[in-house]
């Protein structure tokens, strides 16, 4: 697979993104093509050992900064890296795009160039999550605050398939996040959605909790954006707060100190897998093509990450299993439209 | 102060919540009316000791169950525990309610009984919970899953003026819970709240995202129930969560269970500045009286912390200094008014 990568986006590009690519050229069997500015690139890449037939530049003369808004992006910089990058998967030189720059102009220039899949009202971000024992996705992770019923029930049928696909698991088990498991609860939108879900072949388990989506209760977790956003911050936030918390109290004991010496391994294993880095980016479901995007301060493995991640899921061929999910779904509601006409 | 609790309200009731009275005015300088079945809590009394002038005892012939609908509790349940609890205070006998019952019962209780304080639309839940190096305030946590931006600011209004009397802090950071920090983040809902938290007499210090509540960016974070429930019991979950992983991940060492002995301290420590039952329990803020609502699985301790601050709260008389503030606030938008009109 030829994984397309916006070399100018985020924090530390180009240093990390092209640290990243030849990472993943070299542990796994996929090709990079680095996008942006070629003097930079180039400078950046000269000196480092890789397998070069794996690695080949596209020059974008332009960079869209993290303050710039997806329109004008859209509007005056034809030319940008993240541009030209997604342009490749349209013009199909790429089987799938990457950029860690601002996520808001990656998604709208997904959106742009590679068009919605069809039936897809609104595309979302799939997050996914360390739990206690495995991993769980969550949709919508932040793409869209303000949302309707429908729009959910489509977040729940694309994480379904995206999630079929890359765990090889025939019914992951989908949930809606709400305010308690009973069925009568929820603010609105999630009363409206449960209806919806529970109608929609799939693996439906209803209502979850906050507290219950760390334990492995359900693989993909159903929420607009707004919350979504607020789960996976909230997240992070705690997670380092509790680690932070844990070596203070434990740099005020004696024994403590050499107690955590011992326990070091202990807490880099934990680290290790609870990790946001392990699955890179996320990518944006419901668009036509594989379009993933990264943390603006994405770390060489976390780019490496998102790349192996992009190269699967083109494999795959996840997008057009998620359409094929969708057209399903239609199909089923459209049937039972005329079904209920009769 | 005198406290009326629920004697009869929580999983473990009354064995816990008998005790947790006991501690409670073993403790502090506050009596205690144990509300409930007289038989039951006589039993549960008999052969402890405690100062037997700080405990007296209500009668209640009626419990609600936790399956049970708030308006088929009030409708029928005349003499449930806590409907008596609640009497009490409405009829002077008592300065403050406690229940760990069935929490949307104690609300509509209280809000039916005692009523709401002038200008509220909606009471929220004050949540309390504890950050990198202090605690901080979450309105709404859980009462009211649909909002009006008219509502979040009274949540604010509402927290601000309780935070301030609990800490004696004269101008808590107020903080908007919203999908990053800068103003145009948000939802439609919270970026009208903004607008108005904005203009509201309150140091209001803008949209805090998740990944911030933990470090102490704010004092009194302000959402809807339903993200404030997702907020509180992520948290839950996933402090849990991290506890368990980390023991696991140690287990799994050799040098780490040495390890883990030497750190036993520090990770009871951390537990205990974390730990929920350090408040007990949370107020019902916007009713006509000191009200708290405990968790179902309340421990004695969390009873006993519950029963303290509602004798804090009804000494510093926190529901008069909220309706001042309100009444500061619609004033201040009544000219307001008057003066755009001139």
């Amino acid at each position: 697979m030829k994984i397309a990568l916006d070399a100018m986006g985020g924090d530390y590009a180009p240093d990390v993104t092209v640290a990243g690519a030849i990472e993943a050229v070299t542990e796994a069997d996929l090709e990079v093509i680095l996008v942006g500015d070629r003097q930079r690139i180039q400078a950046t890449l000269s000196g480092k050992r890789y397998p070069q037939e794996r690695i080949s530049l596209v020059h974008a003369s332009e960079v869209v900064g993290m303050d710039e808004s997806p329109s004008a992006a859209l509007r005056k910089k034809k030319d940008s890296s993240v541009r030209r990058a997604v342009e490749l998967v349209r013009d199909g030189a790429a089987d799938a795009v990457v950029s860690a720059g601002h996520s808001g102009v990656m998604m709208a220039t997904s959106l742009f160039v590679l068009g919605k899949l069809p039936h897809v009202d609104r595309p979302a971000i799939a997050a996914m999550m360390p739990g206690m024992n495995s991993f769980f996705v969550v949709v919508d992770a932040g793409a869209n605050v303000d949302c309707k019923p429908e729009n959910l029930l489509e977040f729940g049928a694309m994480g379904n398939a995206y999630y079929q696909a890359i765990f090889d698991e025939p019914a992951p088990r989908v949930a809606l996040l709400s305010n308690g498991e009973e069925d009568s609860k929820g603010n609105e939108l999630t009363k409206e959605t449960f209806g919806l879900l529970k109608h929609a072949d799939l693996n439906f388990v209803g209502n979850i909790e906050g507290k219950d989506v760390f334990v492995g209760a359900a693989d993909v977790i159903v929420c607009d954006g707004f919350t979504g956003n607020v789960l996976l911050k909230v997240s992070e936030g705690l997670a380092d707060t509790i680690i932070k918390m844990l070596k203070r109290e434990i740099a005020s004991l004696v024994t403590g100190k050499i107690g955590y010496l011992m326990m070091k391994p202990a807490i880099r294993n934990f680290k290790k897998r609870t990790d946001y880095d392990e699955y890179g980016g996320a990518p944006l479901l419901g668009i036509n093509g594989t379009s993933i995007v990264c943390h603006g301060r994405s770390t060489t493995r976390a780019i490496k990450n998102a790349l192996k991640m992009a190269s699967e899921m083109a494999k795959k061929g996840v997008h057009r299993r998620i359409a094929e999910r969708l057209d399903a779904l239609h199909k089923k509601n459209d049937g039972e439209k005329k079904h209920a006409k009769v």
